[in-house]
């Protein structure tokens, strides 16, 4: 598919064919795509729990307003945001420093520079922690959506669920934000899609203030 | 371009020609494609403000680390979430509901409820506030770098500024964070595009906690 049938084509479907699987190759792929997306310093700040199984989906689910998509997709992810993978000593920071040596791009005596710079930049208050964290794994979580688009399949981000109760019933350490959850599948054929939502136009989104 | 061209080919270049400049009508395609992306209630908390002229670019470049290529790029955009986008009286807010009630996805006597579950959502804490605006934007942001690929551009997302300064020196209102600057042009030529960072696993970015 071309860029451009992949972006306006996407759209967060309601109902998915659960007689369709996602065969994990296929998620795979899809995830490595999405893991090209940039991010600070190449801190790649996000992961995912992938349910499958029913019962998991159905445990989900009760937290999620019980939208029905969460079991019907055969595939809903929990997206999650390391508020602290800017921290020396997290091993992919650690990992990005390396590298960046490796490479000639930095220098030893640039490390204490280098922890310091994420620490002001990505843990410095509760607020950059979390910006860090959720603006990056949206560039990951946007770009799996629209991978998924571009094999066939289709997907819905959801923001309604309890954000508490799902890090209990699935154990989630405290260091990660759960921005989304994003159900994958293929579109129910008996189903009738949704006209695209409106808009802002390109005048509505550029600003000026000064 | 094909999807997957774009997704793998897309890189933070650090060299953009300044002679080569990005027409308006380019960038606001590029604008146009990057609002497809999906935002919770279709809020689309995002606004551009967009750097063309040398002056502009300069003020900005001081507080950006005195990064060249802030200037050096025929277009630099700062990118603005808006953390109180959720909030009932919200101009694209209310012309979301009003959306909803033209195609009957929702009744007038759902607006008290609809405004509680925006706020319980994206304005119940400072923290929901930024994870709300950032990852809404970061999905607006992503799509931008990828249409600008997809068009034949190149892009630098930024995180290396004084967000405190930059709302100073233009003015911009308390409501928005800056999550991130991204230059916009076309490589410069006579230079190097260093290969692909390393990137996460799937097996890596694949957890289970329970």
């Amino acid at each position: 598919m071309t860029f451009k049938d992949v972006i306006y084509g996407r759209r967060a479907v309601n109902f998915f064919d659960p007689e369709k699987d996602v065969p994990e190759l296929l998620l795979n792929e899809i995830i490595e795509m999405a893991s090209q997306a940039p991010s600070g310093f190449n801190i790649q700040p996000w992961s995912l729990i992938v349910l499958r199984d029913y019962d998991d989906k159905m445990r989900l689910q009760k937290h999620a307003w019980n939208q029905s998509k969460v079991s019907e997709a055969p595939v809903t992810l929990i997206v999650l945001a390391d508020t602290e993978g800017w921290r020396a000593g997290n091993p992919f920071l650690e990992k990005d420093f390396q590298e960046m040596l490796n490479s000639g791009a930095m220098v030893e005596e640039q490390r204490q520079w280098f922890y310091g710079v994420c620490e002001s930049l990505y843990g410095a208050s509760e607020a950059r922690k979390i910006a860090f964290s959720c603006k990056n794994t949206g560039f990951f979580a946007m770009s799996l959506m629209l991978a998924a688009k571009s094999l066939g399949l289709d997907t819905h981000p959801m923001d309604g669920f309890d954000i508490d109760a799902v890090r209990g019933e699935f154990k989630i350490p405290d260091n990660y934000w759960i921005p989304l959850l994003i159900s994958v599948g293929y579109f129910k054929s008996d189903q009738k899609r949704t006209p695209s939502k409106w808009r802002k136009t390109v005048d509505e989104i550029v600003v000026r203030f000064d």
